[in-house]
């Protein structure tokens, strides 16, 4: 049986974990992806230290990133998968990339497109692009990677933060109804890298719930409260505003403690939501994926078959079906890895028991 | 090459899905359970419907155990590992069942070996097993599974049931501090099937924190609201007590409306924790696996090798490591099935290599 080939639309981690698997079980793997590097939106962002360890996001994905391209697997970067055609024997597939074209057969494909931040500009009430000191995650993703915690506005260190989850999610207003899953994580997270970095810096949380799902629980959100002193307060911020002082001022609303107050802070971080990246509405559009009612990759069945899609030969892992946390991504991509392989092995089976 | 031999220990929805993917694979899949069928926890407690599309868990399990049963996987129910032995090729291992032991040498090992209900007795202010009308999440399944929902104690229809998350997590006394993943989104299925049997019964959900992630915000929560009319309460109950006319009394306090109440109810639902199983503790102990400090089987990274172990050749997935639902478990499955087999074929070109 001739070595099983496989296209892998996607170099971030779940890419990147379909790339190795099947280079490791002894196919060829063909990852392309758009960004000239490999890592996925982690990298590409700067994203600085990963829940609930505070493990540097390098140390994850470096590894995994140096053992595919040392696997074997053919990595083309700054490139981009223009056509996939279905045939009888397969996929034909035309790359472009560095100014040329290549069109290559292929086995099977593993679509791992990505996701991308909300873009908070469309919730007007925040003020995000009008006044500098309300940035996003990854505004302060790339912030916290540089060390540097500072107001936008004015190049000080800020003495009061604060973060805004459901930023995009769980919001019927913007048309965002699903979680994103990771916001409260995230938001934790930084808290607590600021809290690390300058104890001297009050970090305030506001939220609806507070979603630290299974060991980030006590990992993260306890720990947060009990060892770096992050301050939760349950309620929602109607809108951000500009005081006097040129400090920044939150109308909220304490629904603990039922009252409005207006709270004046120095800088707030909007905690985006995720959606799904041009690239996984492209790369679906072009495969003939359904997507689902919230405009990710619809998996064959979302219960026994996540990483399988209606087309037959076309995988699908790591954000492109809807929010994940990056070990998530990188356990689908190996369930990739092993579905394409074994449905090219099947194929050929049956191609051998006519012959 | 020969055909690599994996163990797979544990037969619920982690395991039959690494028993496929190794099989389909080409590997040889041995697939010991102890109990006499295969499905794992959610067969045995006869669970209902799964969120958040109400799909009953049979459609789910059912077409994995007749794919796996057909697809030449050894399997052995009713059968225990009693030993695990490492050598220079890999494990002698053996099994018993049926009266008799049978000697296996296999190349790789699957822990798959699931997770228990945390026991809802210890938590005494709830009275579990004091006032009959007090039952948990898996007598409840069984009670939808079987379509009569009665109050145990009178055999009558109830007119208000209650579930009260978080029993057995996020709470210190007992001494489980992380959260268990699945509560809320149980809690409210079960709500969403009991107002579908019978609209007549009112259904009231007490929350910390309603942690419905991902999709499940839209397609179970806020589904749970309008169309279902199951109604939230944010509150802890302190405890459950019985009142003159035989109904349950909850001392409640909302934390919203900032007042105790003592609410009368005819059924009260426990939404108990998760905790790793006796046999995945004895397993973990068997095979020399270190478990992590909320006594699961600890990964050898949990960022970036989440079903691997720091025993070579042992591989780990689905609730060994951790609460989870049932896709997570079948995901991991087949992660584990390509991580054993690459690991096997790793090996054996290592050995051809010195020969």
């Amino acid at each position: 049986m001739a070595s099983p080939k496989i296209l892998i639309i996607g170099g971030g981690p779940a890419g990147l974990s379909a790339a190795q698997d099947i280079t490791d079980a002894g196919g060829e793997a063909i990852l392309v992806e758009q960004e000239g590097f490999l890592g996925g939106t982690p990298k590409r962002l700067h994203y600085s230290l990963l829940a609930p360890d505070l493990k540097p996001v390098e140390e994850v994905l470096d590894p995994l990133i140096d053992s595919v391209q040392q696997s074997g697997a053919r990595c083309m970067t700054g490139a981009k998968v223009e056509s996939v055609n279905s045939g009888r024997n397969g996929f034909t597939v035309t790359i472009s990339g560095g100014g040329k074209k290549v069109e290559e057969k292929v086995d099977a494909v593993v679509v791992a497109t990505g996701f991308a931040h909300w873009d908070p500009h469309k919730k007007y009430e925040y003020a995000y692009g009008v006044y500098p000191d309300v940035i996003d995650f990854k505004d302060f993703e790339k912030m916290l990677s540089d060390g540097n915690i500072v107001r936008p506005s004015n190049g000080q260190v800020p003495r009061r933060v604060a973060w805004l989850l459901c930023v995009g999610s769980r919001d019927r207003q913007v048309g965002k109804f699903y979680c994103c899953r990771l916001g409260c994580a995230v938001s934790i997270k930084q808290a607590m890298e600021v809290r690390r970095i300058n104890p001297a810096i009050d970090t305030y949380v506001y939220y609806m719930d507070i979603r630290t799902y299974g060991f980030w629980e006590d990992k993260l959100y306890w720990k947060s409260m009990e060892e770096f002193g992050v301050k939760y307060i349950r309620g929602r911020i109607g809108s951000i505003n500009r005081g006097e002082d040129g400090r920044l001022i939150a109308m909220a609303e304490d629904t603990i403690l039922q009252r409005p107050s207006e709270v004046p802070l120095d800088m707030v971080v909007l905690a985006t939501g995720m959606e799904a990246s041009e690239g996984t509405r492209e790369t679906a559009a072009m495969l003939g994926l359904e997507l689902e009612e919230h405009g990710f990759v619809k998996p064959l069945e979302s219960d026994s078959m996540p990483v399988s899609t209606a087309v037959p030969g076309v995988f699908v892992c790591g954000t492109a079906t809807g929010p994940k946390a990056i070990p998530d991504s990188i356990t689908e991509g190996s369930a990739a890895a092993i579905k394409a392989l074994n449905y090219v092995r099947k194929r050929s089976i049956k191609v051998q028991a006519r012959a």
